[in-house]
């Protein structure tokens, strides 16, 4: 059981509503998943973090495969078993394969493993990998 | 000064050696970063580190520049300073361009952020994010 | 079921029934929660987390409800799904509202993203921050 | 040095620079510190990190005190360096004494332990704990 | 259910199932836990941590018992259940006690919690905890 | 330069006096290291956090040097450059060699690769996992 209870459609007040429609037609589904339904018990949340995940998550410099695939790396490695789950079914639905899921939780694995090595062995950064000024 | 100290190419091992020539040519790199050095301290862990990282990042599924970006993504997350310089590094010297590495940083700050709110308010899982059997 | 099994109240030593019996007068509580059940398994464990608790969660330059918002969020944080539960339950004891709660989360949530841009940019501090001497 | 250059306010676009104003009219500040001057570099994530800031960290059911504690356990709990700072600096600027600054990080070390006990003895919620339906 | 579906050991390829017949060998055991059923699903990734775990734990300086426990230090710090369960069984099968067990939870308790505040405090590191050049 | 001033011995009150003279007796040092001279700004902070210490340290199931090397594999996952620094010294103190360092940090590295390909794949904990009952 969640720690607030969540709001259905039929029970949504209209400013609850409104998020729900945009998200839907935004979407192009026709259901509202749990996360939403518990951020609307706070609207001025439901709002802002739906209108961040609209802005961050469209089409842009990356296409939205690779952004829902590292939106999966992160929920990984902070083991939220909630957006591990709604993360690769979003990034199935963008075409992501199984043997793309395998390669990509490979990496995942490695970049924790050698995220440990160069912090527990503090190893200097070298001067080549300073950005451009 | 990391906990162990660096192994420079002129001072190594045969067997260290040979591992510094096979990064240096799988990368058509003339230079050893000091992740490597230090490392070339326990010989068999060097080997095994550098095997992975060469199988796991090599082109497949998931093309070379994504794999960096996810490798970014984790070591952003876990804050390993090391690591998000030289894998920044790598990601632009295979075409990230800034609007792409700011993208990527957005996606990464709103995954931890939603990360916490689902693991916080222990969000179920709706039973459409369920994997196919 | 917990690594270790739980020891209940009539199946305590003298020395775990202590602890109890103090937990119990501290709280004006007439139940054990299962965090000290498994706990008791190792005395001195028991003891000294106990007299910790007791000890910073005692009302002093901050409330106790504070104290227990701080603990909410440093659990959200680490996904510790008992300790969420626990201590939200314990701030709501203490009058923690809907809202409240609401606006700790989306304070933790934009906490880790803010903490992975200023982390995964190596933003420099401003001396302005810097503490008093 | 960052990832990506700081903006300085007088080399800042239009767009930039009335989000610069913003946040000094807002704190009543004549300054802009290194945070905004990197996300600058992509404009979309200055203007939305920035209002999501003013709205989170407005007064509201929690008094912007507690919401900069807040901030501060979860920086710590991450080791955010910049924002760790940045909202003591924040907190002490609202009346933090060094004697809540101590209490604060109790706290945040107590939770950090008792979260590992509970994660690692895998200690079932109590049914007392659900949160009211 | 887990995000890729386990493969058992009559439905294996020979690829796969020579990496069975390999653990079941070093562990002397006659059976496969799940977490190689699903690695499976991808052999060069089954193949490779498998290599890794058998080279890392195998008895070395540290002995194995020693290895055992400093892996269940980590996955309770990362709170990893399936690593938890998994590793607290194999050290209990190389003689670790219930003593053994609490002392080790003391020890990853106290040490999350210290790590807070010395992060949390930015407290300099001592010239004489230096590594030797 | 740390969140509250270090206190010197020289400049310590009687109360912290006690505890530094306690710290220095039992570890039979003649130095004062500067965690605890933060941790001195907060008297019942610095008793209660040595007492721990040196209660969860001592000898007991677990040698001194094996509690050293999960305090680093701890510190070592969490980034805590302070603690990384001083336990690696304290288990040099104790006797760890450079290899038994390497294979500590190759366990750390690899237990923080298969937690996330286990917490990823969401694996089910096998029953022959289940601790007795």
């Amino acid at each position: 059981m969640p720690m607030l209870p969540m709001i259905e459609e039929n029970a949504a007040t209209a400013e609850v509503r409104a998020v729900y429609e945009d998200i839907k037609a935004v979407r192009r589904s026709d259901w509202i998943n749990n996360f939403w339904k518990v951020l609307a018990q706070h609207p001025p949340t439901l709002r802002r973090i739906w209108d961040s995940v609209k802005a961050v998550m469209q089409p842009g410099a990356l296409d939205p495969l690779t952004k829902e695939m590292l939106y999966v790396a992160v929920s990984v490695t902070n083991n939220c078993e909630y957006c591990i789950h709604s993360h690769i079914a979003a990034a199935r639905a963008r075409g992501m394969t199984d043997t793309q899921l395998a390669e990509l939780m490979a990496v995942v694995g490695l970049a924790n493993e050698t995220n440990r090595l160069a912090n527990g062995y503090r190893i200097p950064v070298d001067p080549q990998f300073q950005p451009p000024a």
